[in-house]
């Protein structure tokens, strides 16, 4: 399975008055961390995007359950592991830990989008190209 | 039970450069829509945190599903019902719609978080206060 | 001079770990209340930029002077006037204030900056529409 | 002087419509950067409020000129130096570049805050402990 591991440091800008992460940022470090993995298996979305005609690979489905805080200062390593790789979705869960203590876990579910072939045409799901679900699924290397 | 509906202007700078929402931001959203809530039965934040001691109503537990984009210019309708009042935690189910279509679902689960006794003490949920679970049952008015 | 005033009510997520607003939020403020000069002189961006083929009225220049901060639970008004209008640019002066005193000034200069006429090609900043800069000189009403 | 540079790489979330960078993300870096500062000088945010019972080192002024857009997908390098430190606040410049050629300067000047006496107190700026200055100053090493 693919999967990556980073650290981030939990910002000040990041945290509510209550000097604990707002709770949305969360969702933008799982954004993140599925765009890290693309990367990692040597399609960054900016050339993915491009190359194959696709708007992104939306957001089809979201959540996470939140055990611990996470302050500010600390170094919150975030886990991402592609689990399963569909026709048309995939899904990402990723785990958030502070010094070893799990503190966030959750999950995105997205799917390819193709581009309307004409201006202001509906967005619709599509098939994964084969190339695309192969580097997903851990199956060919970059 | 209590409910809440308002409409958003989706702002530039919370799409995406496929021209839509960033799907955090619905997060942000729902986060301002439960705060909204609390201020419709009488419980807004800044006193009752103030009053009750309290530091804050934590997030335990998040999810959404997005089933059409919201796109720019967009007046998103936010409608928001707490569903179920339990003894230390309450649920909120949110439903985004744009002109009359649904956009996405979602909802939080949220904990009372006492303020710790000693200052860097432990965070720990507590049970409402008899007359903010009333209110947030809809039992008693503001 | 076109002008516009809102208030906006200090959100959880706005306000950092020392319960103030986090200041890159006061520039939030300030795009969106540019918009929303936009939008009073008849001018709403979203069918603008379609109309004009221009990808948006990017920022040049900004700045601001904090002076008190503005905390959570606060209802902060924000007037905005648009003080001059050159040829290819425009400068609006923002104006934040809480219960009558005032806790910000801010600024930005933005130009009109047309689509190019081949994808990809360079941003370019171009005279703004007779129309455009009438109605933004107050000049012309919609 | 105190001088740090680090590289970003642009978000999909910090992207508007337009494809580039929604300028109070420069600012969000800037405050990053001057934080980040502060850790390369030894004196940690998150320790540093503590120790020396301070709220913060707030904004006191901030301001960029923008002059190429930075996009989705670009290598930002933010290099930001501590050009002057007073009695009670200090001046950072910001400059972002992609690619070798500059997108955008700023700066901020930020004031010492110490904690009020008792709850609920004025904000005040105090000056800065001379270990801090010394720090500040890179007349004293961590």
């Amino acid at each position: 399975m693919v999967s990556h591991e980073h650290v981030v440091s939990v910002r000040w800008g990041q945290c509510d008055p209550a000097g604990i992460v707002f709770y949305p940022r969360f969702f933008e470090w799982f954004d993140q961390s599925t765009e890290a993995l693309f990367t990692v298996v040597g399609l960054p979305w900016p050339a993915l995007f491009a190359t194959y005609r696709v708007s992104g690979v939306s957001i089809v489905e979201a959540g996470a359950r939140f055990t611990a805080p996470v302050r500010y200062g600390d170094g919150a390593r975030i886990r991402s592991t592609i689990v399963e790789v569909r026709d048309k979705t995939f899904r990402v869960e990723h785990e958030v830990s502070v010094n070893g203590a799990r503190c966030a876990t959750g999950f995105e579910m997205r799917a390819w989008i193709a581009l309307p072939d004409t201006p202001g045409g509906r967005l619709r799901s599509a098939p994964f190209p084969a190339e695309v679900a192969a580097r997903l699924k851990g199956e060919a290397r970059p």
